[in-house]
C-alpha cells in the first residue's frame, strides 16, 4: 500500500470550511498555473462522512469541526466551471480499487476498510450503492455482539467497536486496567507483540479477529459479493485476522457457495480515494449521476 | 394478509421433480384448455431457495426432497414455448410488494419475512438484488449474537435462530425444560398468550423481538433502505415487537437519518410472490435478465 502523500494538517480542516475551501482552491490553482496542464474536465472529490453525494454536501461535525453542509460541489464547479461531484471517503476508495486496483471488473465488490474505525462500500456493477437519500449506509456499525461496548453509533458491540483499531487499544487498555486516555500501545505494535508470542497481546487480537470474522459473516450473508477487498492500517496484519477469517467463509459454506468469493487485500493504498474521485466525476460526465 | 389459496400437499414436493413437474404442467394446461385463456407471454415462477436464477435451476435438496439442479425453467419453456424465469420466493415476493403492494415506488426495497425461518430480499430500482452468480443472499442469517444457538446455515446466533417462529416456539421449549419434539405451543399460541400477559410468554416474545430489532438495525446499518416491509405469520404479531424495533431505530438516528426510512406491512399476503412472479417474467421480456 502507498504511503500517505498529503499531510493531513496541510488541509488544516480543523480551522474551519472558509479556510480549508481557500486551502482546497489554491492547490487546484497551482496544478492549472503550469502550462503543460492537462485539460480539466471535472473535479472529484472523496472526503470523510457523512456526506451528501446527491446534494453535494460535507455534513461532518465529527470529525471535520465546523464543516456542517458545505456545499464543496457548487462551490468548485463555480470557481472552475468544471462539473464536480462528491462522493464519501469509503466509496471513492472502493471505486478506485473497482477502476484500477483488486477490483478490477467484479460486479459486486464489498469493501472494508479496518483503521481507526470501520468503513464499508458495496459497488455493484460500477456503481456505488447508495442508501434512502443517497446516503451512504454505515456497515462498519453492523452488530457483532450485543454484549459488547456501547459506540457513538448508538448500537452496542458492533463491527467497529469490537474490530477496528481503537477497538484494539481500548481493548488491551481494558485488559491491563488502565484509565480511558493513559498513552499506551496502539494496534500496530499490539499486533506486532502477538506476533512475537506476547501471550496478553494474542488474546486481544484473536478476540479482535473473531469479532471481524463474524462481521465478514454477516457480509457474505447479506450481501454475498464476489469480491471482499480488505484495506486500512489494521489489515496491514491480515495474517493475525486470516484464520478467523477462513473459519467464517467454512462456517458460511454450509448454507452459500463460498468458493465464488474472494477475498483480498486493496492494492492502491492511500491512492484508492484518489483514482475513485477521478472515476466518479468521469462515470458522471459519462452518464449522469444516480442517486 | 390473504390466506393461502393453494395447499401446498397439493403440489406434493416430497414426491420428486419427476412428479411435481407434472401436476405443475398439468395445472398450466388446465388453464390454457379455457377458451378464454389470456394470451400467455411467457412463465414466472417463484421457489423455495436455494434456486439458481440465471441458469434456471431449483437446487433444494433441504426442503424439497430430489429438486437437485431442476431445470424448470427449460422444461417449461420447451413445454409451453414461451420465455420462462425463476426467482427465489423471498425475491418473488419481494417483487410483486414492489409492484402491486407496500412498497410501490421505493427505490430501495428491504423485504423481512418472518415464519418458519426469516427471508429477507432487497429491490434496487425495481430489480433484485443478487449475490455471487446470481445467489440469493440469506439475510436471515446474518449474525445477530455469537451467544446464541448454533444454526443449520452453520452460524451461531443467526437472525432466524433467535426470532423466526420456529425460534420462538424452540425458546419455549427450552423454558418449559421439554425435550426437543414435544407437542409444544407454536409462535402464533404463544403470541396470544404474551398479548393475554402469560409472564413466560412474555419474556419469550420480549427476547425474539430484542433479537429481531438487532437484525433490524445491521439492515439500516449496512443498506440503509427508504422503505423496510415486514411479512410472514410472526409479523401478523407485529404489535409485540414494536416497541424493540422503535429502539432500534431510535439508537440508529444518533448516526443516520433514520427519519428517511419507513417500516410497513406488507399488502399483499401470499399473492406477493404469484405478482412477483409475473412481475419478474414480464419485466425479463422487457428488458432481459440480469444475473
Amino acid at each position: 500500500m502507498g504511503d500517505q502523500p498529503i499531510q493531513e494538517s496541510l488541509l488544516e480542516a480543523e480551522r474551519g470550511p472558509q479556510t480549508g475551501m481557500q486551502l482546497i482552491t489554491s492547490m487546484l490553482e497551482k496544478l492549472l498555473q503550469a502550462d503543460d496542464h492537462p485539460r480539466v474536465v471535472g473535479i472529484g472529490i472523496g472526503s470523510t462522512g457523512p456526506t451528501d453525494p446527491i446534494q453535494g454536501l460535507i455534513v461532518n461535525p465529527g470529525t471535520l469541526p465546523g464543516w456542517v453542509n458545505v456545499p464543496i460541489v457548487s462551490w468548485l464547479e463555480q470557481r472552475f466551471q468544471v462539473p464536480a461531484c462528491l462522493e464519501n471517503d469509503a466509496d471513492a476508495a472502493a471505486l478506485g480499487e473497482y477502476w484500477q486496483g483488486a477490483g478490477k471488473g467484479a460486479r459486486r465488490l464489498y469493501a472494508i476498510t479496518v483503521g481507526t474505525g470501520i468503513g464499508t462500500a458495496c459497488i455493484i456493477d460500477g456503481k456505488v450503492y447508495r442508501g434512502a437519500g443517497g446516503f451512504h449506509p454505515e456497515g462498519g456499525h453492523l452488530i457483532v455482539d450485543p454484549g459488547g461496548p456501547a459506540c457513538y453509533c448508538g448500537g452496542r458491540g458492533c463491527w467497529e467497536s469490537l474490530a477496528s483499531g481503537t477497538a484494539i487499544a481500548e481493548s488491551m487498555r481494558r485488559q491491563l486496567g488502565k484509565q480511558p486516555g493513559a498513552d499506551l500501545p496502539n494496534a500496530k505494535a499490539i499486533a506486532e507483540a502477538a506476533r512475537q508470542g506476547h501471550p496478553l497481546a494474542r488474546r486481544v487480537i484473536e478476540s479482535a479477529a473473531e469479532s471481524f470474522a463474524l462481521g465478514v459473516f454477516t457480509v457474505l450473508m447479506t450481501f454475498f459479493p464476489e469480491l471482499i477487498v480488505l484495506s486500512g492500517g489494521v489489515m496491514r496484519s491480515y495474517d493475525l485476522f486470516q484464520p478467523a477469517i477462513e473459519r467464517a467463509l467454512q462456517d458460511a459454506s454450509v448454507y452459500l457457495p463460498v468458493e465464488r468469493v474472494q477475498i483480498v487485500q486493496a492494492q492502491l493504498g492511500y491512492y484508492a480515494g484518489i483514482y475513485g474521485a477521478a472515476y466518479a466525476i468521469m462515470k458522471r460526465n459519462h452518464d449522469g449521476l444516480s442517486a
